[in-house]
């Protein structure tokens, strides 16, 4: 179906770019990356997804529009500043900050999208941006950097690539993505880029997108809290010569469920890297009436502060998972449900059955701990992500600002 | 108006007796009272708001079912076991454990309701229940050991009382409530009972209890959870021989305004105790669209993680709060708003204005921690309630069961 790229990143599909820069807008420090451009050597289809938030940063606001032409030469990207509550003022930032990108490709300045993250209520430093985007130079072995340089408060940069053959040809689909604080289902404080060489026309890029992000980053959550800023871009410059629609071919399909492979595991990998998290928890519904309540089921339990404290603890208190299920309002009979905790069956027909704690506790000793719950209700399911709740994440989000 | 009655409690109106025994539901220590009944002398007129949650504590259903009758001869509750996802025996317990407390009183068992508070799917140990009931005694001036016996992960007891003066006569409100872990809006892990001496007819009485839970126990948050078990209970069995209708006269509103107060009392007194808690936090929104709306944003900013967190550090970092005011999906322009920390101005115009930032930060080192937003749109106004998220909420709540 579909292979893994070796170091991959968002620079492995054919005629993608990438740079990066220190501008000073993130940190003192001059090793701290925090301007960086992704962009195509021909123009590509594009799709976003964005934050549901009513606060919203201009820069979104403005790619957002842009990305409705459905055609996009690239985007620029700081970290350090969010440029969100800062008035009218942000939106000039914005397309000034897009104007002097595209420049350095020689590139529509229209045809130049826009992501910024980082503290919010503060201008962008523009003196600053003015001065260093100029030191930005493009390669395709720059993937990494740009990776780095969109880092906030991540202790790890998230970037990954897989290759599809069809026939004697190969498409690749590479991204990066940022995360941390503030992830939530519904789209996250979290910037996501993804692009490809396959050719993919925008209205069918932008569905292929919907479908993979509603399974991937629409199902995590880190402290349930959404940003003004969130934006996954999919990019499609159709230079590997193969094309895909909107349709039920076998290609299609394979193409869908890669790219809904690359955001799953940049969607995970942010989850991993929570403020503060040491465990990642999958939880596993299914038996649920429709699919719908399989995903609201299950991004309940990976929301719910006391399940995330309970992984921390490797406490295997049920309990809190048949509380959480019981608040989501989905369909199901509480004597019919199953509850697994990493694969040890401790729930039958709504009770507890007899079992070995310290197996469980064990078990859940462990970078991955994964609850799952059968409602024996239907025949759908659905998967979510979260990560525990630990005494750092707190101390951490205690003083960020100042 | 009304007056706080010094020392006052669930006993403080006319005809209310109260007694409380140590069962070893709770504890091994023999000082930890776990059974408590509250008996009216008299039939009262009874009303009850209960949990939301799909799974549901039998204890709950039991009692729902009975408040329905409108008329009550009082209540038992547990601590130490929420009888929650055992199966049919937690019926047959919850019907027990009422028959056996209705026998002290001389009630029909039918007349007594019962709550649960405690650890989720172990069973009620009513070997103990039926070995302790016979030692409570009933009494005008056990009110305060009534509150004691319905802690849990509480730190402290919940209790007040009111006095109001109708032309010659007084009556008399006094309430218990038990609270921590597990708080949310919509009815949380809490049970509170409220008793008057007024004499209302059951469906007046269901209309002021809606309208006083709504304002007080739905406005609160600790951890975005909400229990199996929460249950409000009011009964009023008339013996001030002050009547009340749902009318608009002075005196009905009189009386609401003291029972809401007295439900946002021990409201507050649930959040001020939140497991881990160091300050309360009060979310004031004005100038809301409608009064949903308010409710929504002042319960959205409270509940955030980022929000509780931030109170936890001093933090003033209010892109929080517009932050969560733009996931509450209500109705405002974000270059209206105004935000101000303990009385300071810090945005205007959805932007930050300049202020002394070591002064919020004082202003915020303070028991209570208020942040007052207006919305500018229209004229409405809610209040909502919070606890900071400290370290100690995480290592309480990462190790409950085991």
């Amino acid at each position: 179906m579909f292979e893994i790229v070796k170091n991959g990143n968002v620079t492995s599909a054919k005629g993608f770019i990438a740079g990066a820069t220190y501008a000073g807008i993130k940190s003192f420090s001059e090793d701290a990356l925090d301007i960086a451009i992704l962009a195509s050597e021909k123009p590509a289809s594009v799709a976003g997804t964005f934050t549901t938030n009513k606060v919203v940063s201009p820069s979104v606001t403005v790619t957002k529009s842009r990305v409705e032409s459905g055609v996009s030469m690239g985007v620029v990207a700081n970290s350090g500043c969010a440029n969100a509550c800062v008035g009218s003022q942000g939106f000039k930032d914005a397309e000034e900050m897009a104007a002097l990108a595209s420049k350095q490709i020689n590139a529509p300045e229209h045809k130049m999208l826009v992501c910024s993250t980082g503290l919010i209520g503060v201008e962008l430093p523009m003196a600053l941006v003015r001065q260093h985007m100029g030191n930005i130079h493009l390669d395709s072995d720059a993937g990494s950097s740009f990776a780095r340089a969109i880092m906030t408060t991540d202790t790890m940069s998230k970037e990954i690539a897989v290759s599809i053959k069809i026939g004697e040809k190969e498409v690749v689909i590479g991204g990066a993505a940022k995360g941390a604080g503030m992830i939530h289902p519904n789209m996250a404080t979290m910037l996501a880029f993804i692009s490809t060489d396959a050719r993919i026309e925008p209205n069918t890029l932008k569905s292929f997108l919907k479908h993979s992000v509603k399974e991937s980053f629409n199902m995590i959550d880190i402290d349930g809290d959404q940003s003004t800023n969130d934006t996954v871009l999919l990019f499609a410059n159709g230079m590997s010569g193969v094309s895909f629609d909107d349709d039920d071919s076998v290609e299609s399909r394979i193409f869908k469920e890669a790219l809904t492979y690359v955001c799953v595991e940049l969607a995970k990998a942010i989850v991993r890297d929570g403020e503060g998290s040491n465990r990642l928890i999958e939880v596993f519904v299914r038996g649920a009436n429709s699919g719908i309540d399989a995903k609201k089921a299950a991004r309940e339990i990976v929301s719910s502060t006391l399940v995330k404290a309970m992984v921390h603890g490797l406490d295997p208190n049920w309990g809190r998972i048949m509380m959480a299920l019981g608040k989501s309002e989905v369909d199901f009979e509480e004597d019919n449900v199953d509850v697994f905790i990493s694969g040890i069956h401790v729930v039958h027909g709504g009770c507890s059955i007899p079992y070995l704690a310290d197996a469980v506790v064990s078990s859940m000793n462990a970078p991955e701990v994964k609850f799952e719950v059968d409602l024996n209700a239907g025949n759908f399911y659905a998967r979510a992500w979260g990560c525990d709740l630990t005494e750092e994440y707190v101390t951490f989000n205690s003083a960020y600002s100042t």
